[in-house]
């Protein structure tokens, strides 16, 4: 793939910013091939107990970032790309971004962040609120209610539910429990964004995740009647969050002295319009058609799909015009935890002996389908798409005396690809197409899970053919932007890569996973569509007792083992 | 307690016979003083993938023993036993003995076991069969649907169901699998029933076995018209069964010379009538009155409660006149997975620095009621009572990412406290007075577990005043047989122990854990009542996969890790 470089052969930057760090790669503009790359982990991580260096305790479910993270990055991650590449700077001709979102931080109007204002560092809603930030769910709830009787028309392109994570049920939250720090927020602004301006000095908005993350559709916000009705102080929120509003591929501004300065790149180069990590690696596996259904699979799962015809499906994140690529509608869906899940498996469920993916996947491959008697439901970290409530909770059921490791960890697996699935079933009832896979992001080296996800699914599953998904995505939209391609299209044509049906469904094993996931999806519906809300009940009386406990303990036991 | 002796004490000898090893206590008649003990454990612990030394291998649930680990506990644990106690065996009076049950065993008319007999070693149907031998689901299901077809007058003593743990169940897979095993089976005796036989050299059949664990009521076994129409071949089991029946703490027979060689005890003392762990431990707890439910709680428990009158509760183990003492109805229960689903969290589900229950205990014992967020159907082994299904299996609800070790061991905990909780429930609801319970058995020293049981059953637990309650029941059951006391009752009185009241419900935490409760409920009946069978067909699905893999592997992955 990375040939020999050429006299006259220019080069962009993708940056990808993760949930633990941001890694920048080098890519040739005439080809794609990627010739360098660093990663810097976030010092501060995700935030999920208590302010830093010993601040204020944090309440369950939350999970905030430090914005300062996010521009070390640029200034440690992009200098020790271009180095690893070995390649002239003054040779690079454009910079582009791609982000987790929902991530979206209060500002200042100079784009200062809250958290960055001294008197309102130790205020927990002045951080950045991370994706997975899952404590404005009752926010959602009220969203969601509202929008219902009222007949809001945007709800159905959402799949009839906005997501807690995202940016209203955020913003929402913010309000009501720090109304000072919301009136403080000059601007809403999701973390993409904030980084594209932090790079050229321009606030722009991109249409991904105001359409996505915001509830932007035919060129409006929710009406401030809407708004006014959710909380009478609420009415402003959408003059928080507006600004010029930018298709993807666009060129956002370019790089700053400043900015220049951290990188280590020629000043005045173009920056493209901010992205967010899935939907920027359609482009980079060539899945910009039709009915090419990419999943991102790293701790979450991220599946983007492009439909020629706006569909409103049930559950769905959402649809966009362009939201992947313009002239196709953009559908979104997703798993809030997959990755996640099985990494919780291996640090708090396994002895020490099984306690790696390898040897629990070298061992759970061996088994036939179904042996384990095992059936989970996936919702480690709640349920994005179909359910869209991050109040549910995981299940197992079959356990037995004789239930090892690698039986829970292939169900676990197992369960991921259900869901999946779910969402596959649920496109195409609403008349969106899905003729294969191509799966992008970390999990693709587990051989087991792919093949997995191709029998569940019944779909022949491709790989993308960069282990920099979304970065490479980034630089693709960098070349655009620098106008290096007239398009997206063209752009991920000559850049992008993937190898087609890799895994292919084994007609047996549909056959058996048939009859499993037809009981994943009675236990699903069961749980998950209100025959018993056990899990939403749990989740409250554990919350509920979590702050009696900081307050009295009043309620444990007083005994020793 | 043990004070000294004197002169002209004399000492009975009582053997417990548990899952995995075989126990010898030497006891004071006067008071009970425990003046030495020893175990033998088994060298064939419980046969359950492959008969010993590479021999037949066994499908799923099957759980067998080898009847000379019993005869070896005669040979090793007594002696040592009376050589700890410092007494000299010329004063010992009696020996009596308790056994898990049902444990079962086809013999000669003789009592030689048929996996003694040469020809017959490599059929797994010649072995003990283990009470949690659990492959005679199919036929206990049959037993209990033609027993209600045909209204037949015992099933409503046994909770409407057999269990497949039981005499019948077990000997009609015997005759389905292995009809010339059946045939050659000239006896089919309970283990205690075979090692009192082996003491004395006389076949008798205790009540307490013959009631709960065979089918004789009003002194009648089943039809034979029952039978034979169950099977045509089944009309003559119960003259396999048939014996001269015994009452609890009679005497069975003397010593005999083989035995006294074996045990070095006197020629020709008493040896007691054949009992069960757990009801024998009601003598040792003093817990005979009527309203003192006593649970043994180990690798599983069983709850044992007099009553002063019949009465049919539903999903009860069964109800026999006698069972326990004579003059009342002896009620029993009982939960096939406690102590062993705590034991395979700690083995098969425990990271390395969790890998311990005092460890484990402590962290959740900080906890209050409901932080974990969890609830646990505890059907690891099946359920005993109320449901009476071996397939039945376990299942968690309320896993996140947040979830730790401690959280899940905690809500095994509980949930085997709402399995107790349920059945108690059911007692009451059918006119059985539970005032409070005794707990018995290794599980007692955990404190956390004792307090979750009295703030979960909202009942006073007294704790048996002895770390060996069976032992000790069968030696006071061996002084009556010898005639030192005229009754159970009598020697119960001078020789067992109990605290009562130790741990005593908390009203706010009693309050927490019947919300818990609730949901537990809800879910048990969900799973277990029918409304989702899907721990059933999981089971099925997992067992045909078993079957298949063990055939050709053929639905297995071709991939590596």
């Amino acid at each position: 793939m990375s040939g020999v470089d050429e006299v006259g052969d220019r080069y962009v930057v993708g940056v990808d910013y993760g949930t633990l760090s941001g890694r920048a790669l080098v890519v040739r503009v005439r080809d794609g091939a990627e010739l360098g790359t660093a990663v810097h982990e976030y010092r501060n991580a995700v935030i999920s107990s208590a302010l830093p260096d010993g601040g204020t305790p944090l309440p369950p479910d939350w999970a905030l970032q430090d914005p300062q993270d996010y521009r070390d990055v640029l200034r440690y991650a992009v200098p020790a790309a271009v180095t690893a590449a070995g390649v002239d700077p003054n040779d690079v001709v454009g910079i582009g971004v791609d982000f987790t979102a929902c991530t979206v931080l209060p500002t200042l109007a100079d784009g200062t962040p809250l958290c960055e204002v001294p008197e309102l560092r130790q205020r927990p809603h002045s951080w950045v609120k991370l994706w997975k930030h899952h404590a404005a769910q009752p926010h959602a709830d009220r969203i969601n209610a509202l929008a219902h009787e009222r007949g809001e028309p945007w709800i159905g392109r959402y799949g009839g539910k906005i997501s807690a994570e995202w940016q209203f049920a955020k913003g929402l939250q913010l309000l009501e429990e720090d109304p000072e720090v919301y009136r403080r927020a000059e601007r809403f602004v999701e973390a993409a964004d904030w980084i594209v301006w932090q790079l050229c000095g321009v606030e722009t908005r991109n249409v991904c995740t105001a359409g996505y993350k915001g509830i932007l559709q035919d060129g409006r916000y929710p009406s401030a009647d809407y708004l006014t009705a959710l909380n009478p102080d609420f009415g402003d929120f959408v003059a928080k969050l507006d600004g010029p509003l930018m298709p993807l591929g666009g060129k956002a501004g370019e790089l700053t002295a400043q900015a220049a300065a951290w990188t280590g790149l020629p000043q005045g180069i173009a920056v493209a319009v901010g992205n967010v990590d899935a939907h920027v690696t359609a482009a980079s596996a060539q899945a910009l058609a039709p009915g090419r259904l990419v999943a991102i699979m790293g701790t979450s799962t991220c599946h983007v799909v492009n439909g020629a015809h706006p569909a409103e499906v049930a559950g769905m994140c959402g649809v966009v015009d362009g939201g992947i690529s313009a002239g196709a509608w953009g559908y979104e869906a997703g798993q809030s935890g997959v990755g996640d899940i099985f990494g919780w498996f291996v640090e708090h469920a396994a002895p020490a002996e099984f306690a790696s993916h390898e040897r629990l996947t070298e061992l759970a491959a061996a088994q036939p389908v179904g042996a384990h008697g095992l059936v989970a439901l996936d919702w480690w970290n709640g349920n994005r798409s179909l359910l869209v409530n991050h109040d549910l909770s995981g299940m197992i059921v079959g356990l037995t005396l004789a239930t090892r490791p690698e039986d829970i960890y292939r169900a676990l697996l197992e369960a991921t690809a259900y869901g999946t699935r779910m969402i596959i079933e649920a496109f195409v009832a609403a008349g969106v197409t899905v003729d294969d896979l191509v799966i992008a992001g970390g999990l693709t080296s587990n051989k087991l899970l792919m093949q997995i996800y191709a029998d569940v699914t019944n779909r022949p599953l491709g790989i993308i053919g960069s282990a920099q998904g979304p970065a490479l995505g980034s630089a693709i939209h960098a070349a655009v932007a620098a106008g290096a391609y007239p398009s997206i299209h063209e752009a991920s044509e000559a850049m992008g890569r993937v190898s087609a049906a890799v895994y292919r469904p084994d007609p047996d094993r549909v056959r058996a996973y048939d009859a499993l996931y037809a009981e994943y999806r009675t236990l699903h519906d069961h749980f998950g569509r209100g025959a018993n809300d056990v899990m939403l009940r749990l989740r409250a009386i554990r919350n509920a007792a979590a702050e009696s406990t900081a307050a009295t303990n009043e309620n444990a036991l007083e005994v020793v083992a």
